[in-house]
């Protein structure tokens, strides 16, 4: 059943596999979004005097049945149905009848879609963020935890000065509460209601488009019928690219680890049960799941080009391929969240090793601390860096007690957690 | 003259070339904001009790000449220094002596850059938040001027329903206001402190980096040090995001206008001043500034993508390639703000056809007009929708009237171009 | 089962899942070729004296066996099992006792998954070929048949100079006959065996490589270890940037069919059965088919970049997340075949209009004609052109005859579209 | 001076910027080739009747005097003219009158500018494969030079498996081998001839585009017009899908470089001049050549996305954006010669750690020899596979001697360079 079938002409079979392509098993997901939508379009039809009461309430009543059905997982969309709409206004009219015909009056598949994907996309969000959080929470955890415990800190992948497990841990915190602000951009964008602007130019019909706006608990309204078609792939763009700049802090989070976890690094490990093992080297403790993340975390990194090419050069107005944003989009969240959910599992069971910076190769990283000495001692800072670069040359530099005390914002001494945390906090609450 | 150069060993001459690429150039453009971030980097060092008074004094003299040669165009990096920082170090010693040789104490290159970025950034965005206040009231007005007059809404490339030139304007009007939130985001994650955190690992002197925060008028820190260093690559990627999203607003509008400049939709022009011609055709008249707005356009929807791949599986900790980044940003800030500006200028003169829909072709626009009155006079959506299709099929159907009376929120008829303008106030206010 | 259990100890059950992640269902896909690797791996073996002729033969038959359950669809990986390798040898071990245990020597599962993966690959590129061909006798067909009727020719979206359906249509392809070349550069680096490279850095045992070479019917050997690892990754990116081409042009003929099966052009049209409606508009007949294409198109035209997002500076070994390319490419070359299927189902039933140019809009197309006129009567061309020009501006331009007399090479006159097909072949034909 | 300016219609100034752009400075690039390109055009209209003796002859020698200016440096483009074509009409004009007019007969500015793109762009392609043979040559040589001197080899950045410098360096020169194929099919895409498809549509005039393709040295005609116009943009993403092939191997070898020079793997440096310093660590010598390779090569990498992203969803036909595809392409061209230049040399002086084995942490690297050993004395691979993991867990493995005797193809001890070698030149010999 189509929704726009008028006739007996058939479509081709091949033709309507391809058009339908994988719609079924992405609108499936929308489902209760999808009734959740109608819902609110039939009661302000309602309310506006283009639907009378019995016909309200017997879709009312039967809408809820189908939600219903949903939750209980006691729903598909049959064969014959090309997507979730023609599957639900088809369930109506088997049920009430003539009621069923007519929950789309004022109303296009194309702003029902759209309206359902805003709606799935802001409870995403809302998870992501919620993971988000407990990511950071445990980021910030093992950084307490590891506050005391030194590490090298390196520029250009070669031995630089003195860092820490806690500076090192804290600093992909803070990170993620950078992240957030995309985020939350993303869920501004997001929150806004398409309903009623039609196929994007709206309808003749006195649609009340505030009411709709209220009862789906929307921000705003994306007010031009026009703009609100368009905020179709845009509106998943922006949501890539908020969780790509997640992915990005994961994935970079990812690729220190394994390199760190490597016998050459030596500075991190798993217990047995966090690796996997090689079919060839029986020694092997590999960190997959890091390996893993960083390589899906660059597959999101991907995604907002994907987006910028399927939406590049397109007129305005809607064209079929806004159709694939669901297979695109969607994977890639569900993605995100697993790789945030193994990151959090498997950080919570990180091994760190203690006394690394004893080893004679990383002397090097106390010459700072000899030029600020000498400078302190009244030799200008150029001076007493060409003095400590000649040491360094002609072998003769010691390192000296190999302890730090740092205690400027920011520093090994003093990481500021506190201070990151209310950031954090800040962001996130205004996603309310 | 290069800050790191301890004795007489020379780089290579190629590999110096190499190294130092097209920083001078770049640098240039940075130089107010390096004096500006050295400014208050040594009041602090001052206020600290780290750079005693005279040397203070006639640093900040010193440097306040230089700013004011800057600022006259008296300023270049000569060809012996590698970078601005170099130059203005070695402006400074040749001026003040060993006072000029302090000025670095407790900071880095790092750091240093990463601020000197900061200022240019944040500057940049507060002029295309500016450029953006323009091109919105410039389409605004212009939605205002042909509200009146009618044009075809298409989907699919096909003749839809009834829309205008108002509709149309309006449209991208409140897309560059969505824009902002994501231009608000960068802002944001721009506007914060990344002075003091040295090469990543912060100093073991006590500096107050809470003071230069508040004296170069930033929002808050880039509070943990390795997380500060971490900015830089993050930021400006951030920022090409941003902009990307109001390339992805203009290029589509830039789109529309090519294809509505065409003969076939014949629905808009330009004076011959502001259009090109062609070598072989003596008719043509080439909306060229919008193809070219277009491509331009899609080179900067190109850049997050090229961030990601500098950055993607990099470890923490300064990389030298970061130094690419000015010459990936810089340039194509400024080609968004001439494509703009082009915009701005080129809408301003745009000439419109009037009565564009009394053309044969465009009669099935109507379709959805004579669906609703059927169901307004009873008829169940689903059924009446069946009944016009049917018209159609047998060449019967007429379109009536061709009056459109739109009513509801973003309609022909209800522009909100003012609820509209209101969002983009608010978002834009939130910048100060 | 997997390959590289040791002991007791059990991978955490997320963490399980998310290594295996959608292993099984690509692998699945594999399944003859891992079968057709193994094959050739153990009579490379048995002939340089590594594994016994018993055990040969017993391996054989059994691999045989599972060859011929794999043909006839009796065959999946159970959930015990994280990859096909390990459901495989398992198989053989349960079948055939000890002698399973030891198809494995001198193999690393690295090397027998980039093995697997040349030979999808290899064969997914034949088929490919064999579809462009299809593609390219249809579009040659519609060339020829079409080769008298005339459209206009654009240049900025601009009414330019006549043009015709057999001009159009043959250019794509020619197009398509430029695209065999990188698909043959792809052709020939897959075509290079990776087997006995173990996990990169070979192995100690007398294998003979040129020998699965040949077994294999490979062109070649990817010699050095390390680098016969490295192709995985590069060999995938290659093959997706060969489709990427493919789909680029596929993906623009089919904006060209979406402009043009509009109202405002009107030149082409497909049947009822081939298009779909409009849930609103009763009067919609959209090219949904080449509108999804050119999504998809675009899709895969992401694919190469999102490669070279998962590989950008990774450092040369093996990563896990190479493990990913399968979930990557496989779906995006399936995709690509329908996409090419459709294309040349619905190239073969389009209506074409006939008398275009008689439309006043398109008079201007004339005006070069009339340029060369002037100039054969000995007129310079540049003040011709501008003569003409100024009979443009001054509203006296007339068309003349509209008959158009190109006899240059791939002018409308002389398409050489059997130029063409004989370089289309050639280029085919290298591949064998 | 523009060569469709027909009468007093003066160009707004803002306009003719925005439009005219880079133009003159990449026009500059291809002087040379513009002249090539016309010289054969005018010989071509004389052979074919077009053009008067006389004023082929004056044409010819003034072109001719041109290319000397040009080849002489004493060549420019003038501010009132807008790109090289009209500066270059514009001379011809001046200096031999009324002759000078007639060489743009039966062509437009879009073959033109497309035929000298091609020349330009096949010279550079030479140019890269002479200098990837040198790449290669280095490779192969350093291969040789260090094929006794063992190094771990990685997977998952662990420990694996014995692996050498000649292994590791003779990867990479295998990869560019395989580059090169790729660089043949952008080579023999580019070396077609486009000139005479006028602006997409072709000319009435009885030209010889055969001629012109054996004046030029092309291998064939691009003969379709339509498509000959569509190579544009075409070509210049095929040259960058092949550059960037190129990149992709010379980032990863940097990366490599980058990891391996640090402290904690020490395996490789490089002379003082070779390296840069710190501002900040008196210490530091960094390896910034490797780093800036590895951030370029991915600049370049970006480029066909960006490519692709200019081209999307764009209709057939000319469209003024392709003037970008100079500004994009052609410095890539020259950062990746500047980058391969430098890897030259830095490769020609990298400085190569012995004895690295000998430390502890390398120990486990062989237990696939033990379990090969194992093996050899009839344990199954399996099950010795587990006896050797078990050794390992237990913390009684003991590595052996140390020594490795690897003999097949591609293995440490049969690097088969002399065969990758073959390959290499039997594919850049395909060039001529």
């Amino acid at each position: 059943m189509k929704l726009w079938q008028k006739d007996n002409t058939e479509t081709v079979a091949q033709i309507e596999q391809f058009t339908v392509g994988r719609d079924r098993e992405f609108d499936l997901q929308m489902a209760a979004f999808d009734v959740q939508g109608t819902l609110a379009h039939i009661r302000m039809l309602h309310e506006c005097g283009l639907l009378e009461t019995q016909d309200f309430l017997l879709a009312g009543q039967a809408l809820s049945e189908i939600a219903q059905e949903i939750a209980a997982g006691n729903f598909s969309i049959e064969k014959d149905c090309e997507d979730i709409h023609s599957q639900i206004e088809w369930m109506l009219t088997q049920r009430i009848g003539e009621a069923g015909k007519k929950i789309h009056t004022g109303r296009s598949r194309n702003d029902q879609v759209a309206v359902d994907i805003k709606l799935y996309l802001r409870q995403a969000l809302l998870e992501i963020k919620a993971l988000s959080t407990q990511l950071f929470e445990t980021l910030q955890q093992q950084s307490e935890t590891y506050k005391e415990v030194l590490m090298p800190g390196y520029t250009h992948l070669q031995v630089a000065m003195p860092s820490s497990f806690g500076l090192w841990l804290g600093a992909y915190a803070e990170a993620l509460s950078d992240d957030m602000l995309l985020l939350l951009a993303a869920y501004r964008i997001t929150n806004k209601n398409p309903l009623g602007s039609g196929a994007g130019y709206g309808s003749s019909l006195p649609l009340n488009r505030t009411r709709t706006t209220e009862l789906l608990g929307f921000d705003d309204l994306h007010y031009n019928s026009i703009y609100a078609q368009m905020s179709r792939g845009k509106t998943e763009k922006t949501v890539s690219v908020a969780i790509a700049a997640i992915a990005a802090t994961l994935g970079r989070l990812s690729m220190d680890i394994c390199l760190y976890a490597g016998q050459d690094y030596g500075f991190i490990g798993f217990p047995d049960a966090y690796t996997t093992g090689s079919s060839i080297m029986p020694h092997k403790k590999n960190p997959d799941v890091f390996e893993l993340i960083r390589g899906k975390c660059n597959r999101i990194q991907a995604l907002p080009n994907e987006f910028s090419l399927l939406l590049a050069n397109l007129p305005s107005g809607y064209h079929r391929e806004m159709q694939l944003t669901k297979e695109m989009l969607f994977p890639a969240i569900q993605e995100l969240r697993s790789c945030m959910e193994a990151a959090i599992l498997l950080l919570s069971h990180m091994l760190v090793t203690t006394g690394i910076l004893e080893a004679p190769k990383y002397a090097y990283l106390f010459t700072v601390e000899r030029v600020n000495e000498l400078m302190m001692s009244g030799i200008p800072f150029r001076d007493a860096y060409k003095m400590v670069g000649q040491e360094v040359e002609q072998g003769t530099f010691q390192p000296g007690n190999r302890t730090v005390k740092h205690t400027h914002e920011g520093s090994i001494g003093n990481l500021c957690n506190e201070q990151i945390k209310a950031a954090f906090i800040k962001t996130t609450a205004a996603f309310e």
